[in-house]
């Protein structure tokens, strides 16, 4: 077959590829990590790049035209057909490795009193453990088997109705049996009530268990190596999914899954995006991969599926089946994860198609289910989910917001990463802007906090109206772009990407619908419920977003309820840390067994009750201003 | 490397080898059988083969006189240095594919009435069953994950305390399900009171599920496939180990599986052995590999071992423990057995390191545990395997009696094949012989029905004595070999090798050693009863050799105890009976697992007792002559 040669700018990186070959495809193998939404179809205009030199064929497709103008075409539509050079700039990519850790490893989870904090109500009792025993040698009247020795010793030590090996790891038994002159350490991993023995080694082994907690989150993934013996986090780490080449929302990789062929596929890469911070996560903390005898992983339904290499598709069609809301506990090895091969590998169960183990995972750490008190636990990303109760009753939904808050559908949205801007103020006498980015760079685009700022900033300052239309005030930031009214948030001298960075009339509209939605599913719990807003004593705030959400503001445009700040709390990343608390308790991963069951789901698509909630959700701050007593104040 | 081009005579097979390869390697190459007892190591002298044209370095060894005089030498020492052609005459190979099955499948194990015999008062409950189940349809009220709506329904249908399903099971539901239009059929394998589920298909099935049944012999290898909804036997097949490459015994196999590395090689061809019968059995009767949910295997410890890739050498080093003697239930994908992957196998407990899951299944089949009446269970092969108790107790022992009942260590000695002398008459008069041979053809060798026959004969007409010694009498068929003594039992013409077939004082002796060993064990299980040889109510002889075993002749030899000839009874293949009882029914498995634990294993090495008796045993009949009244009078 015929092979060209593309060299990407600026990093002057040359690959070697098949004529025939897309240039998303020849970014995907030289390892750029190229924005695409809509998984190569030429739709979602993210994946945009400019050929310097050389010749490709096709490249159409939804382009903005500002980028079209400069010469930009679609990698994912492009065909290599010479030696080309191609340009993709930094800012059409995915950055890896930048993924904002929300703690602080040295003191995570450890109260003031050295009890984890994590726990909260449940004992330490470990998914696994480690049990020292020594045994009689055999000889010519005492000469049960190897394992029959090793098993009537076990059973006086470990807490399990029944205990199990592999045949993989019975063929190891009788040289370490000998080795260690019938004085072994095993490392039994539970469930279901018994014991798997993932592990034996010869004589005494003071170091604890370990285990892997991993969030697999659509957009990041993050994994954290956890002391099973004293709870602690001993190192984490966090990355862009790099399922992320193939579609950035649930939807698309589902698309790319099935229509694409691409379920393999999108398995490997989650795998590979689990291994590789796996790999970074041992070089921070030295153990080898054969003291992990278990991982528990957090994930929304369609990434659950994925990571087990279950075809999703049936999740994206009308009634929204998922194969499985609990799913088979599997041997790292049968899927490919760099733990122990041996070792246990439990996904926390799903409720429904659109409510995960990432949500279960939340409700679980938050205790959702032993508390008196009603609280409204919302998980805002691509979807908005959602769960209300307490100890009694449960009920979640999931709202589709659509992306906006992660950057998604915004003409500069960005993720939460350096040169994101975060923060935004607007002075309501001369309309000039300041902003905070992260990492203080100069600003690339807008994350999710600062578009809520910004929309409530505009708001404050009459730059647009309630329903989000911009008005017609003085000044030179305001101008009509290609795409209708737009307003400069920051100039092209002074950004990172010599570019005018805008917020779009457009943009506004598409926030106002993912934040409408959102308003909407809290308030069709809370009708299902019969409860009034007030009623509501507790609102948890979970993800990465949750840190840099700014309450007033997000109240201001009517994305949460109009409640005191004290009734607000953030709690991180609750899908790790639910993650977390299931290693380190039997119990813990039982109560999330029962959760997944027991939470009453509120499917929206139902009836027009979602609907009429969403429009009335449609302005800022609401329709019924009633609802936001302080914002009209 | 360089190549040689190796020509096999009389096959006229010609293949090419690296240089370096021994002829025992390129026959094997070649898939010529070659006997080999001692794993390619020069002392066992069987695998003697002579070249014709060509040059090879080496060939030494424990070489046969008569043999080294016409020019042969050992495959397992010789290698190949140029082009060569050799010959492998037939005797000396291992034939394939003509095992002797011991019943007609068309009936096999059905009486008159239609209750299948093998069940005897165990109910038909099989390890594996196929359900058929009619689902509702999800929508958006009902929107239950597909496998909790399978399960919830095929909880009403399935008696286990437990379901399981695999991932990659689950993956294959959500199509099925649809393509079924809910409606599907599940086949479950039980095992521990639960259930895994191996296969969904959709619609509704009305095959039954079937199973295999494994009698994995140290010789010989027999496979049946079973209808698991009637027990019926549908096809049956048999071929030699082709372990039986790399030694005649346990013994050098697990020398060559340790000490040769060759562990991983062994399994590979224990499960190349089962495949080839599984491909014949699916050739005989019309069923695809998926449709095989379970398989039961009985083998010996060290077969068992070596069928799950455990390296058995601590089996051979006092004291004689084995890894283990309950095994683990392992997926047929992990190690390659081609039924359904998923399928379970199950592989029968062992009771010790000689004792193994044969016996065991032998005992079940029997119902030992169930009979009043005080049993003597012995299965005469390489080793003696003896069980004697009835159902409130049971002990059990292991003789080393050698391989001479299967012809191993004996000049002309050779498996139960065509060819072979099965029945001899000698004339006490004339000293003359008339032999009767398997298959009636011109006679190759001597198997082990024949030898007994052969050592009773010539002790009734003088020719040997009490202690085996030839006799000085007058007969052309008595001359001085090579070895000293020997009789003659077919010239060369009349033979099928074209040499004088003989008996020699030296395989007399070995064969006098042998029922020794078994004699002894007898006796040692009855003084440990403290019981009388009359105590004995019945004796079941096992084993493809028990079939042709002339029990007058045995008793005259003092193999077996001297006891009216309607207490012995043949039960043929009863190691693959018990795997086919354990299908059927999974109380019986159940009482597999307890036999295992509940036999009182006697190691007849402790102490001098075995020694005493042993001793005593060296002559025909046996020191004590009032322990077999019958032949003295």
């Amino acid at each position: 077959m015929k092979k060209y040669s593309v060299v990407f700018i600026p990093d002057n990186l040359k690959i070697e590829v098949d004529a025939g070959t897309t240039l998303l495809e020849a970014a995907q193998q030289a390892g750029i990590h190229v924005k695409s939404t809509c998984g190569g179809k030429g739709t979602c205009g993210k994946c945009t790049v400019k050929v310097l030199n050389g010749v490709v064929s096709g490249g159409q497709g939804n382009i903005p035209q500002r980028l079209r103008e400069q010469g930009f075409i679609l990698a994912c539509t492009a065909v290599v057909e010479s030696d080309i050079e191609v340009e993709i700039p930094m800012e059409f990519r995915l950055h890896e490795h930048q993924v904002l850790l929300d703690d602080n490893v040295e003191n995570e989870g450890l109260l003031a009193e050295g009890k984890l904090d994590i726990l909260g109500d449940y004992p330490l009792d470990p998914l696994a453990q480690k049990f020292y025993v020594e045994l009689s040698p055999p000889n010519l009247m005492e000469n049960a088997s190897d394992y029959s020795r090793l098993i009537t010793e076990l059973k006086k030590h470990v807490p399990a109705k029944w205990l199990n090996i592999s045949n993989d790891v019975l063929k190891t038994l009788p040289d370490i049996l000998r080795a260690g002159d019938w004085k072994v350490t095993v490392t039994v991993a539970f469930y279901e009530g018994g014991g798997e023995i993932v592990r034996i080694t010869p004589g005494k082994d003071d170091f604890p268990a370990y285990g892997i907690a991993v969030d697999a989150g659509t957009t990041t993934v993050v994994v954290a190596l956890i002391d099973l013996s004293t709870g602690k986090v001993l190192a984490k780490q966090g990355t862009y999914n790099r399922q992320a080449d193939y579609g950035d929302d649930v939807i698309s990789r589902i698309i790319y899954a099935d229509e694409f062929k691409g379920l393999e596929k999108l398995q490997k890469v989650a795998i590979d995006t689990v291994n590789d911070l796996l790999d970074k996560v041992f070089e921070e903390y030295h153990v080898s991969i054969e003291e992990i005898p278990v991982m528990v992983v957090a994930g929304n339904t369609t990434m659950t599926h994925l990571f087990l290499g279950i075809n999703p598709k049936y999740i994206r069609l009308e009634p929204y089946i998922p194969s499985a809301n609990h799913y088979p506990v599997v041997k790292a090895k049968e899927i490919g994860l760099k733990i122990n091969p041996q070792g246990l590998v439990f996904n926390l169960p799903s409720v429904a198609s659109y409510v995960g183990g990432d949500i279960v995972s939340g409700a679980l750490v938050a205790e959702l289910d032993k508390k008196d008190e009603i609280t409204l636990f919302i998980d805002i990303g691509t979807n908005g989910e959602m769960v209300l109760g307490n100890k009694d009753w449960l009920m979640c939904c999931a709202c589709s917001a659509g992306p906006a808050f992660e950057g998604g559908g915004i003409s500069f949205g960005m993720r939460a990463m350096p040169g994101a801007i975060e923060r935004v103020y607007i002075d309501k006498n001369t309309y000039e802007v300041k902003y905070k980015t992260i990492g203080d760079k100069a600003p690339m685009g807008i994350c999710g906090s600062g578009l809520i700022d910004c929309l409530a900033k505009l708001r404050e300052a009459g730059i647009i109206d309630r329903s989000g239309k911009i008005q017609d005030v003085d000044t030179p930031r305001i101008r009509k772009g290609d795409d209708g009214p737009e307003y400069i948030l920051a100039f092209a001298q002074e950004s990172g990407i010599n570019k005018d960075i805008v917020i779009t009339e457009s943009d506004i509209k598409n926030l106002i619908r993912a934040k409408g939605a959102i308003f909407a599913g809290v308030r069709i719990m809370l009708s299902m419920a019969d409860l009034p807003i007030e009623a509501i004593d507790k609102i948890l705030i979970a993800g990465g977003f949750g840190n840099y959400l700014n309450v007033p503001d997000a109240i201001r445009i009517g994305l949460l309820p109009d409640l005191p700040q004290d009734k607000f709390d953030f709690i991180g990343n609750s899908s790790l840390k639910g993650a977390h608390l299931a290693l380190l308790s039997r119990e813990a991963l039982g109560f999330a067994d029962n959760l997944g069951r027991s939470m009453t789901y509120l499917e929206l698509s139902i009836g027009n009750a979602f609907m009429d909630e969403y429009v009335s959700a449609l302005f800022l701050p609401h329709t019924d201003l009633s609802l936001f007593p302080s914002v009209t104040e």
